[in-house]
């Protein structure tokens, strides 16, 4: 490309290359040779409550238990499929006749039961099976009407509200898992610098989003994490906003949140670029964003090793400091960061509404300050970090450059289809 | 093209085009008059039933009584967001700070209240400003240790679980609704016919089903009703299976099932195709679930204008009854079928579990049966259809033939990329 900026920017080769089928099988059989202690985990949290069994509804709690995986979404029509009771000998994994064949396949150190469509009237005799005289439900997400059918079904019972507990323990990542992060964050920096030639003023947002995300689809993830956020100028200061028919205008921002799914696993990035030449207002706010996520890094960097470690309400502290003390612009409403892993938000929480407990090692999370001037601009910008404190590592793992990102918008678009089939 | 099927093959100019900008904004005109019916009827339920206020949190609720609206899976991130409260004279729409911007443009005949990540701490203050003293919560998806938080905030304020109120009210779709699921059907009739000339043996599901998703994607949908299922010989004997690697072969079924949304509202079709020469056992089994599809037409035809309508149950048993009394092959373990609108599954529902409940008018719902042999093969059709009892009007909305299409996968795939920026 001819013009003075296009050298410097990031392109698809900086970044991995998608996974092989040979990582990918290693990955598969590393999850097969973690569940047993994962259940013994489990098992072992149920007997110091005195509690007999789980019973699991989670999506991502079925794959990490059992291995059974539904798409985003999937559960709302999926009835009772994928859900699971772990008592002490035996994990129990429930279907209708539409998910059975996968759910052997899928997970087959469980007991696949195909209960059908009503959970109540086979509650009491899986209960028993188990030989459960007290039960663990995930009373975050079971719903109020079916906790009641279920205590009616089964009144000997005691249904013990618990929450939390396999959020705490999917918090703490292996190194497999770990992998599989990085490698979703990787798919999405390449589709974000293989996108860079593509972004010229009067494309929309909307186009830009449906090729990113074909980007994503076609070098490397099966899915995305959530669905892509294109937003210019004041749009950018809807956090969660959808990208629109709108055409991107030089002098504005251009943000993007977005993330991959690599083998059940998902990445989150935002990177606020300009099109065109910035406004100095533009520049001031990235500056000060950039400042308040690069002060929350180096906190982490300089205690990673420290005991105890930094807790996420701390942390949003730290970066809320930093753009208060600049004073110009209101903080992000929104929280720090998140965990990120089968879920694109888990555990640990970083906020104002976090807890002051330290986070969990080795852990993966996002941090995301941003600053939101509604109907003028909006600035975010977003990396996956992977801390690890018994090896003093604190690693980011979004690797595209937070350098302030000026796109010549004079330059074509480069035309034609992109050559991904 | 050369072969002699071609010239029968399904062309996508024999559908309906996307709609167009004009048409949308009609769309978007017709919702906003008819919000305040919508509000009226929950009033005079509430008014019935002496309760005060209703509180709702389905992301499809959300949209056909306030305008918000939530990409798929997005309320598992949203916190509170976009859930409301219907007063006798005002409805609230709570949002946290990422969501406040959208929600005063999506909603504007809403109180927007940025409640932030805590409802309990603002409930007894929501309740009074609505002057409720009975309040009405959707226990179907009410987590159950949120219902326990909300009762203890307003403990002098009655919780009363109700169930299927809105869903109900859904169910009867106005004339825009169902031009948009007409739309949604259109554009995956359009995708599919444009996809056949792709389908040669050796290309795999998964590549099958995601140019299917792009087809979709740039033809008119805004996003997907769910994944596309896209499963080649006895991977057609999972209802829900994912698209895997695996090449499609000669001599076997290739079954796809998938669907649109367009302006909200959703679309679902299963086609079963064959790939080369189909088997005779394949060809007989696909007989029997098309003659059990019809069946469940004709019955709906000659029933359309009688009282009571038929009910789910019934219909059901009119396509189980065909393949029972065929008597070759077991008939499908799901359901004959479910409404569809802003949900890909609502009321009303046909099947086995299904009420004996005469169906509503105007409806639109699926008429899917299926025959599945694990190991061996699957097929299942199924189409949207459009009830209006008092036009005395079935309509399918689903045009993609049903005819045995048996694709020459001799011919080459026409390669390259597809056109479609």
């Amino acid at each position: 490309m001819a013009d003075p900026l296009s050298g410097a920017l990031p392109q698809p080769a900086d970044f991995a290359p998608p996974p092989d089928a040979a990582t990918r099988r290693r990955w598969t059989e590393a999850d097969r040779a973690q569940r047993p202690a994962r259940l013994a985990a489990l098992r072992s949290r149920l007997a110091a409550e005195g509690i007999d069994a789980y019973f699991g509804m989670r999506p991502e709690h079925m794959r990490w238990v059992t291995g059974f995986t539904l798409a985003e979404g999937e559960e709302k029509v999926a009835s009772h499929s994928g859900q699971f009771l772990v008592g002490a000998d035996e994990v129990i994994l429930l279907t209708d006749s539409r998910y059975t064949i996968q759910a052997r396949r899928e997970a087959p150190a469980a007991v696949v039961d195909e209960i059908g469509y009503s959970l109540p009237d086979r509650w009491a005799g899986l209960l028993a099976r188990v030989g459960a005289r007290r039960v663990a439900l995930e009373t975050a997400v079971v719903p109020h009407a079916l906790w009641q059918r279920l205590e009616a079904a089964a009144p000997d019972v005691e249904h013990v509200p618990v929450d939390g507990w396999l959020e705490a323990m999917r918090a703490v990542k292996t190194a497999d898992e770990i992998e599989r992060i990085a490698a979703a964050c990787a798919v999405a920096d390449r589709a974000l610098a293989a996108l860079l030639p593509h972004i010229h003023a009067g494309v929309t947002e909307h186009d830009l989003a449906l090729r990113l995300e074909w980007l994503l689809r076609t070098g490397g993830a099966e899915a995305l994490a959530f669905d892509v956020a294109c937003l210019g100028g004041p749009e950018a200061a809807l956090p969660h906003g959808a990208p629109g028919d709108r055409p991107v205008r030089a002098g504005a921002v251009l943000l993007f949140d977005f993330g991959a799914q690599v083998d059940g696993y998902r990445s989150d990035m935002t990177r606020t670029l300009f099109v065109g030449d910035p406004s100095e207002r533009d520049l001031a706010v990235y500056e000060v964003v950039r400042r308040a996520q690069l002060a929350v890094i180096e906190e982490l960097e300089a205690r990673v090793s420290s005991t105890p470690l930094p807790d996420g309400l701390a942390l949003d502290g730290v970066a809320r400091a930093v753009i208060e003390h600049d004073g110009r612009w209101p903080a992000y409403g929104h929280g720090l960061g998140h965990g990120i892993g089968l879920a694109t938000h888990e555990l640990p929480r970083l906020g104002q509404t976090a807890t002051a407990d330290p986070l969990p090692s080795p852990t993966v999370f996002s941090v995301e300050p941003g600053i939101y001037l509604e109907g003028e601009t909006g600035v975010r910008i977003e990396d996956l970090v992977h801390l690890d404190a018994s090896r003093g590592l604190l690693d980011r793992l979004t690797l595209f450059p937070r350098t302030v990102i000026a796109l010549d918008v004079g330059r074509s678009s480069g035309g034609g289809a992109p050559s991904l089939w």
